[in-house]
């Protein structure tokens, strides 16, 4: 396991944030009574209200701040679709079943731990020093337990080393022979497995009482967004460009899931499709805003040199230099960064990594994907990617649907090019149930060969074409039933495919990494964790705490907690019986990053004091004062030390009010 | 088909509406371009805005004001859980199969088909008026298409007037029965159909890559909310009642869904699970702050009687006379009547029905359907039921789980009671491995008993008690085996299982009947639609409207939707060169409630004209003037009227900026 660094600088077992974390029902392992579930969880409280706010966020920070077409579409989707998409066909991994125990591995994974393992293992027996790449280490299933001192050939450990180079790229047959030619076999037993099978991660189901219609769960939310594309161009008074987007569930029938909330069978993703005109370069109009944006770049050259190390730039420098290939590109990559930020994740702890060139989809022009750093590693939080006008088209062509852009052109477009005409009234008598054939034929000539026809005909009188399926396969056309002409055409609609820029967003994943990143504990006391969310995400963002149970207190909470719900701002009170320090220890683990107590001044003056999570500082002032003063935290127009500096701090503890803690 | 009258008092075509829903994009079909899948919907930017603003006011409404503990469990859901909830059993409708075409009917609605269809043909044989009903009309499938004329024995009408009446009654065997009896066959081929078999309503899928996992998509989300309790009682501290609410989508998969946004097979619901202490009547202590709200209430008995008349009647009276069963579903009852009126519902097509005896769940208290008329007839969008301590009963036996509360007593409870005591030490060596059984047999014995076997010792000496399958099913203990003795137990720990109200809400269903509530047209012209969404669910809230595309527009625009986005209202420009009249028209069918007019004037004085949807009255006023009047519009503390008084009325059209329309 990597080593969980808190943004303080303590090093932190990543099983004391988790069993904090549930403790506190941010998530619970689905149906748990019943033995649970790998790979499913469900948000209790705080985590549910964390993922609502980060979903609203995203909605204003990308949908409402550009105008996007926001849709909703079926989780369910027919098989037909996912097949024109690719899924059926290609979203799979290979697994390798053990015949005796049933046991099921991801067959890539294990060739890669049993090769790494026998590598450590030739390491050990010539003495050499083993280096743990920790962060492999914490991303895998461990199904090697123990690694066996033994010596290979030297032929042998290069061999191993150029596999593992190139996991990636064996298909079933390849990771077929692997294991056969490695004799790798199940780690705990040593017994044979059945070779390599596909395993579709689609989850399947029918639709409708007759078993005619297999369907899916999607794994995505960007196919319902391309289908309707006709639809949205319209609504979207035909003005290009423009984007859609949808948050939803999709699903991924893992084959064995580990890694608690990073890899799941459900979950809740964000994805935008920013529908551009390829011609012109893919310009942005709001890239100005920022090209500024200074990201750390680890680029695909540096990734195959074998480093990590990733390279400081603006976006704007980025795009110039054609590290990033466009700007329409570049402009969601720092939207990225600038919506990860206002999230609160450490930013020190995100990197840009590029796609390799064999990592990326045939059609892709560019791809690079968010990555946070976690106690799991480096996690692909968003990904972003330039997906040319492939998904588009392939519907398109399915379908015969007209997923495509009409404009007319400004300058009416002339176009010089060969014509042919046919006499048709000729045509018909001669080629009868052949006419249409050879009509397409004509049809489908090149300009090329159209040019060497017409010389053709004007030489031999006739012309001779291929026509699969007439006659010999070859025809004649004399020149009272053809002519070809060089003419000049007039275009005045341009008719085009658009190009797709895909911000994708795992909002699950998101979720997770930030709770790592905001977590520390109180300076000497391990146990008191502090998760530091921003107001705008904090599950709750104020606390309310009587001193004690004392009746006087009720009426204050409860208009208190009246009037900051009317603000808008999210509430408990906490009127149990145990201590102050007790209950604001509590509310530090959940978040919430303001609180307010109720004492017998406040009875008397109706003041409050008013706590700062992080500083745990307190200032006191009147109720109107603290209301407005929380009003202005939560939407982020103060911050705390704007809030402090204005009003009277709290310096001494009141005897009576405080116990310590 | 029922008629579809606005609140204007027009009656409408419903297809006017819908084919302005559908070009609006309010929503579409599915995978419409791969010829569309029955029951499946995807909603487009305004249905998708609509749909998060209604989602947003329940939270609001419901989760917000009481403090719910908001819950996102997953859709995945393994068999065990369902077998226990029922659904895997009961779950289902009966479908026969014509086995020459391959058609699939839902066997109950075939038979009430063809039976009222022979009564109509019966009725008009004998020269009786036929009156239609119109409501049941409108749900129809229409397989029937044609009546024949055909006169009945009187002994066979009331014989098909009976099974009609208790339709719902029958299980697979019953409509088999019906089936070969009275000789239903598919009414469009004669063709005979094959003996109906149960289907069951749930998607089906495997998860994991084994096949020894099967799972369902949950039909409703609850389960998961029932198998959280315990933690979610701990988070609230263990404090009681309260109640989690869960918001999102739910899988049925209809047999063969009509009837558009009505019956589909994937919906979004919102669940909410209030846990109460069924002793002390299930007192609610907000139920003041409801008592006098007004509801039309349809109760069992009238509906026995054959009628649909609803009585208006306060919630308090209704609760105070037993018509509703205790204050904390009448509480429940009442605030979801606040609730739609928020939304914008017609309070005039929204009755509350309460469940016959038959139609409940057999452990049910009472349960009330919050129903929305509309052109398909009343159409249930919310029910309110009291599901006593059924569910956290059956996964508690099912599990094992401690779903229940613990409380300490105020004051112990004195138990007196009939003890029994064992001399253990001579019971092994008597019984040796049948110890265990006759124990448990012992242990089992009801109060009753032992004070009878008590008597029995004393005179006798000995006791004979019943234990299967020990000796001869008879067992003696004599006097140095057993004690039996009065003695008093102390009690400090109460043990209850909660029972369950639970408000449940179809968001789709609510969506589609308040579309035909707000819909009208302006007079004199029934193709310019107008959708009165109060400003709080309304899609977008604001046009802005450039007189033209004039370049000095723009950057008013710019500051204007800019502003508007800050104060947290959005809105959308329409700058495209379509008249003004045109693009108004537009935005009142997308229900876009006010629109700012940007003239030559602004440009001059920075004045803007402000216009409400509704009433096409128009003010004008500073920049500074209508944003502060939109926010307050939006926010609900001003209405357009209280705007209208103070702000100066535009009453005339400035000649170059307003085209007639």
């Amino acid at each position: 396991m990597a080593t969980l660094n808190t943004k303080t600088g303590q090093t932190v077992d990543r099983s004391t944030l988790e069993s904090m974390l549930r403790r506190r029902l941010f998530y619970t392992p689905s149906f748990e009574i019943y033995g649970g579930v790998s790979g499913l969880y469900d948000y209790g409280p705080p985590g549910c209200a964390l993922q609502a706010n980060i979903v609203d966020l995203w909605r204003k920070h990308f949908v409402l701040e550009e105008d996007m077409l926001e849709v909703d579409c079926t989780m369910l989707t027919p098989h037909e679709v996912l097949k024109t998409s690719g899924h059926v066909d290609k979203f799979a991994d290979w697994m390798c079943k053990d015949p005796k125990t049933g046991e099921i591995f991801r067959a890539d994974h294990l060739v890669e731990e049993v090769l790494e393992s026998r590598l450590k293992g030739d390491k050990e027996a010539r003495g050499e020093k083993v280096v743990v790449d920790e962060e492999k280490e914490a991303k895998k299933k461990k199904k090697v337990k123990e690694t066996k001192a033994v010596k290979l050939e030297d032929a042998v450990v290069k061999e191993y080393e150029e596999v593992l180079a190139q996991i990636d790229n064996f298909d079933g047959d390849g990771l077929a022979t692997l294991i056969a030619k490695y004799d790798i076999r199940n780690p705990a037993t040593g017994g044979n497995l059945l070779p390599p099978v596909a395993f579709n991660l689609m989850f399947q189901t029918s639709i409708g009482p007759s078993s005619n219609m297999p369907g899916y769960l999607r794994p995505e939310t960007a196919q319902g967004q391309f289908l309707n594309f006709q639809k949205l161009l319209e609504f979207n008074q035909q003005s290009m460009p423009f984007a859609s987007a949808s948050i939803g569930k999709s699903f991924r029938n893992e084959i064995s899931p580990r890694a608690g909330l990073l890899r799941v069978r459900e979950f809740l993703m964000a994805e935008i499709e920013h529908f551009v005109d390829p011609a012109g370069g893919k310009k942005h109009p709001r890239f100005v805003e920022v090209k500024d944006v200074e990201m750390a770049l680890l680029n695909r050259d540096v990734q195959l040199s074998g480093s990590t190390k990733v390279e400081l730039m603006t976006i704007g420098k980025a795009v110039e230099t054609g590290l990033v290939d466009n700007e329409t590109l570049g402009y969601f990559l720092a939207r990225i960064q600038l919506f990860l930020e206002r999230l609160g994740v450490d930013k020190t702890k995100l990197r840009f990594r590029q796609h390799m060139a064999n990592e990326m989809a045939h059609y892709a022009a560019d791809c690079w994907d968010a990555e946070l750093q976690t106690s799991y590693g480096w996690i692909e939080c968003v990904g972003c990617a330039d997906r040319s006008a492939y998904d588009l088209s392939v519907h398109k062509n399915k379908t015969g649907a007209p997923l495509v852009v009409r404009e007319t052109r400004a300058e009416p477009l002339k176009i010089e090019e060969w014509q042919i005409d046919l006499e048709k009234k000729k045509f018909g008598p001669r080629f009868k149930k052949d006419s249409k054939t050879v009509e397409a034929a004509v049809e489908a000539l090149s300009q090329e060969l159209r040019e060497k026809l017409s010389l053709e005909l004007a030489e031999t009188g006739k012309v001779v074409l291929d026509v699969e399926g007439v006659a010999s396969g070859k025809v004649e056309l004399e020149k009272d039933l053809i002519t070809i002409e060089k003419r000049t055409r007039v275009e005045n609609v341009r008719e085009y495919t658009p190009n797709v820029i895909e911000p994708s967003f795992g909002i699950g994943r998101i979720l997770y990494c930030l709770m790592e990143h905001v977590y520390w504990s109180r300076a000497g006391d391990e146990a008191r964790g502090v998760l530091s969310f921003p107001p705008v995400v904090a599950p709750s963002k104020v606390l309310l705490v009587p001193l004690s149970t004392h009746a006087s207190f009720r009426p204050l909470c409860q208009r208190l907690t009246t009037k900051l719900r009317r603000l808008g701002v999210s509430n408990r009170v906490d009127d149990s019986s145990a201590s102050i320090g007790k209950r604001y220890a509590r509310n530090d683990e959940l978040g919430t990053p303001f609180g307010i107590t109720v004492d017998f001044q406040s009875v008397k003056d109706n003041t409050f004091t008013l706590r700062d999570r992080d500083s745990t500082k307190q200032v006191r002032a009147s109720e109107d004062e603290i209301l407005q003063a929380l009003k202005s935290l939560v939407e982020g127009d103060e911050t705390w030390e704007d809030v402090r500096k204005r009003l009277p701090e709290l310096l001494f503890f009141l005897p009576f009010s405080f116990q310590k803690f």
